[in-house]
């Protein structure tokens, strides 16, 4: 029991993790707790877009534990590549550390659950990884794409980025896929970086 | 499609409902989604504490939903007497229009999950709202109970309120307990209202 709330203590700490992307309302950057809760109601009313069958159980744990490595690791900005670099050495570390506070087998359930989803190789951690993709796409669109300019990211790297979407959930990809065109015509998402 | 979306933004706003609970970290007062991520987590870890076999998609469902209705009928504090008195209304009020955004079958769904939620009489809807109230309880036990010295909570209260957790996690109950009466013997929980 101690090990268990052990646990649930430390994930406390995702609520102070800030991702790029603005909520809707104020603006302030969105957290990784938020974003969890958000990707995982996502999952719930979205599962009649999953191509194959999922288990939809699986994928809801996927979506409320795949950040909880960015309490030690931090959140690696989507389109930041030197951070992407080595986010997978810095993100093996922090699981082993933050899902062994857990007793034994749980952790090591965990430990193969965060696996699957980083794996992308089940339909089940396809269709998380596509949804983890809209939920900031979403925010980003609708927000007037405050995070896209704030980082100078331009509209082949946000279709390169989100092209993944198909794999998971190819309905929605067609969906995503307006929005970002519907961006650049708002004039909310560069087409190139404007040359010097 | 577009009554999806809809319904997925607008449930963003959920990040902007304060409660009075605050997070162990910097000390802010924690959001309605935060919440509702942490208690989805505690369900999916803690699920071998619930006493008869629930069906776990179920109370995860619940989980990410329960709050939902006060992005329109706000946070309710459980010891605000008066404020409970015509919470009912409100959030029946509340989830007529929210959910109603949705594509009806799915509304329908989303309301029939709520309402077995909030009227307790399934050991899912008991095991989720057992949580529900241990999820706080940590918390404040672990953040020195500010929450309790805040708004003049006193033990008897405390012990009243988190005594439903027995319905739905017996064994989570007992734990409980001991970390109420253990808060009185530190000092952050007062045992009666001082007389004036």
């Amino acid at each position: 029991m101690t090990r268990l709330m052990n646990f649930i203590l430390e994930a406390d700490e995702l609520k102070q993790v800030k991702r790029r992307t603005h909520l809707l309302g104020d603006g302030r950057r969105e957290n990784d707790a938020e974003h969890s809760w958000h990707l995982a109601l996502m999952v719930m009313l979205l599962s009649e877009f999953a191509p194959e069958r999922v288990d939809l159980l699986r994928v809801l744990k996927m979506a409320l534990i795949h950040d909880i490595v960015e309490i030690d690791a931090g959140d690696t900005f989507c389109y930041d590549e030197a951070g992407n670099e080595d986010r997978v050495a810095r993100e093996r570390a922090a699981a082993r550390r933050l899902f062994y506070l857990l007793p034994g087998d749980l952790a090591e359930s965990m430990c193969r659950l965060w696996e699957e989803f980083e794996a992308r190789e089940t339909p089940e951690a396809r269709f998380a990884a596509s949804l983890d993709r809209l939920q900031p796409l979403l925010l980003n669109y609708h927000g007037g794409g405050t995070a896209w300019r704030e980082n100078g990211v331009t509209f082949g790297r946000v279709l390169q980025r989100n092209r993944q979407i198909a794999c998971g959930a190819p309905l929605l990809w067609r969906y995503a896929r307006g929005l970002i065109e519907d961006a650049v015509k708002q004039g909310f998402l560069a087409e190139a970086t404007p040359r010097s």
